[in-house]
């Protein structure tokens, strides 16, 4: 085994996963990934992801092997209350250290059980035992907090120090108890007098290449930790930045990213374009209906899926056939002869009708062939028309969409929530700058 | 290390993942979730997974780890045309095997090429060399094959056989590559001498207790494998036969389990139930409407992600105003008023509304409160209202459905998409059994 496990730095992350549902292939291991992207964003790097079964011998084995490689190790899983969670005697056992019983942590179980009207069960208080020199990590949305452990450890010939942190599997729970309590110490513990300061842009309508060359225009490269994030069909920008000033100096920077990129960056955070359109209509008290065609409900599945949807969300029309297109919507006959259904010419009557039935502020309409049949050497598979009606008239667009018939739905519905967005804030809709 | 990875037979697996991607969070390692989703299927035991980045040192090390725990380790990723693919020259190296290059993997790679009308970058020949033992795994869908090989190691003072399987990580490609070339080899490795025979059976509408209660009635104990595997809202059943006569005493369970679940199983293989539900019209040649509240669009979105669905779907109307379910589809003012919009006789109307505008056979129609706000005492988040409209008149139901308003809306797209579904085969609707 090379030099590369033995420098004594907390640099080097080993991500531990425990679980008969892992390795049984009932879920995928979403900690991971998400754990991977947050130490990613830190600066600090996963040398290896080890996933066990609920067996004593092959955690032991997996902590073995992970204290060896990792100047800290994660573990997600094993600390629940029944007898196939392992990992909290694991850890002692190979610590060397007993476990200590943590009144504060069982109290605060059995108020949350009488909270909640139930009856604590007694396996329960197997929870609120941790290794003697534990230090407990809070668990904000569970009853069973997690905990940290630095230990000195015998690897070949050197003494190295190893820092270990144990933490539900619930990724509902694990989730903010990493983000609100082993962030601020592993940054603590990297010798940074200040945390890093983070912040994540999400973008739509410019391709990974193209938001790359933009952000290299204003961000220099070493000014900031710069890294993309593509979840399609959105992009989001992370800037991660040390050090003295950290705090003034991204503001900075992300008003250079905000100059630069204008409309493109839709939000900031973990927001989804659903919730920054829904937050857009509401800012401007504007309400919102919807004429789909190709996209089959797809646009009000997501503009509802945010609660409080319905202060600012009418009305949907799918009108999926031609009949339904004039009877509902009142497109005429003659325009869906003369142009076809997935034309300018038929969105714009589409969102007119809309706009007229459901009484709105705005309608958005959309027609197009999501495939994998239906398409034309004029009209090839991923032609999708756009149109948007308002006060202020009509306007439209046709654009050429790729991939699977999944991949059309979804980015149909993202350019016309993007519409609703750059709309209620008095962007540019047609010229949105979409491209592939 | 226990005794647990001595044992010389082919029966503990070990998952080998590699590749930046995986490390650094970008992707989730879904190919190890679905290779232990197989692997238990088949009865054999995933007893770790390893992951690690593209980095020499740290390949050669989990490679060393994975051939002493697994008798058989199957890897993804890394044997790419590009420098940092870096799987089969450290596979060869482990064996102290030289690689060979395969002249008929390079013919082929080329007529690809020729194929697609680019021209091959020199590099990819890389991907035609492979260890002297290795056994080729031909790849349907893409340029480069895998290999397998075996071979004896020590492990402690035991010498045991060890089987490697080499595969690409892109998903695509794996998959059938697995199902194609790997079972096959992997059950004749068992002894047996027919391969197992494999059903699986969606299910929806009974809880994964009340399923196995259900199974465990008609299917002994040693007569199948049976294993669940719940995908919310489905539960998937698999029924595993080996040895002799396996495929007629399939075929006898399987008539026992359909006599004994009836229409709660509502397709055999990977099917979902939109799927299931066109299907379904298509036969009856029929056509649907919706009308949706708190679904918002979903089951429309879920109706058209069938290519096809336009024969048989007409229109959605997402009428998520009061005013938009009295102007779009008819309901009485008086019905609103008295009953409220969650109420059987709101979505009765809501669904003759629906069937009489799109000119439809049947229309579903649901209206509930998805939560997190506007429950109630006597409405609580989760009471959604179902509705049916056909030639044979109108019925209706309320449920009490639970969880996260994404699972809310979810489960009311799945209970509409059954009712579809029932009704198309004469089955039961209202009583369609769905519980908790």
């Amino acid at each position: 085994m090379g030099d590369w496990i033995l420098k004594n730095e907390m640099k080097r992350v080993v991500l531990l996963s425990t679980g008969d549902e892992l390795t049984s292939g009932k879920i995928a291991d979403t900690n991971a990934q998400w754990l991977s992207d947050r130490f990613y964003t830190l600066g600090l790097e996963v040398v290896a992801v080890l996933t066990v079964g609920d067996f004593r011998e092959r955690l032991v084995w997996a902590w073995e092997q992970a204290l060896e490689l990792g100047d800290l190790v994660v573990s997600t899983g094993g600390i629940g209350p029944t007898a196939d969670d392992l990992t909290t005697e694991t850890v002692s056992g190979l610590l060397g250290e007993d476990l200590r019983f943590d009144e504060p942590t069982a109290d605060r179980m059995r108020r949350m059980f009488e909270g909640m009207r139930r009856p604590m069960p007694e396996n329960n208080l197997k929870q609120a035992y941790f290794p003697e020199s534990a230090v407990i990590v809070p668990n904000p949305l569970g009853t069973a907090p997690g905990y940290r452990v630095s230990t000195e450890r015998s690897v070949g010939e050197k003494t190295v120090q190893r820092h270990l942190v144990v933490l539900p599997g619930v990724p509902r729970e694990m989730k903010p108890m990493f983000d609100e309590t082993v962030v601020p110490w592993v940054t603590a513990q990297q010798g940074d007098a200040a945390p890093p300061m983070a912040r994540t842009f999400q973008t739509f309508g410019m391709s990974e290449s193209a938001l790359d060359e933009a952000v290299a225009e204003v961000i220099p490269e070493d000014a900031a930790r710069v890294s993309f994030r593509a979840s399609f069909p959105k992009i989001g920008i992370t800037l991660l930045i040390r050090g003295e000033g950290a705090e003034a100096r991204l503001e900075a920077l992300s008003a250079k990213l905000h100059e630069r990129l204008g409309g493109v960056i839709y939000a900031e955070g973990e927001t989804l374009m659903e919730e920054a359109a829904g937050q857009a209509l509401r800012e401007r008290g504007a309400t919102v209906a919807l004429a789909e065609s190709c996209s089959g409900g797809l646009i009000g599945s997501r503009l509802t899926d945010v609660p409080g949807s319905s202060s600012y969300f009418l009305a949907d029309f799918v009108t999926y056939s031609n009949q339904a297109k004039q009877e509902v919507l009142g497109v005429p006959a003659a325009t869906l002869e003369q142009f076809g259904a997935v034309s300018e010419e038929t969105v714009r009557a589409m969102a007119e009708g809309a706009r007229e039935r459901a009484g709105s502020d705005i309608a958005i309409a959309t027609s197009g062939i999501a495939g994998p049949g239906g398409g034309t050497e004029e009209r090839p598979v991923g032609t999708v028309c756009f149109a948007m009606a308002s006060a202020e008239g009509v306007v439209s667009r046709r654009h050429q969409l790729w991939g699977s018939r999944d991949w059309i739905k979804l980015l149909t519905s993202q350019i016309a929530l993007d519409w609703i967005r750059r709309w209620a804030k008095n962007l540019d809709v047609v010229e949105s700058g979409f491209r592939r």
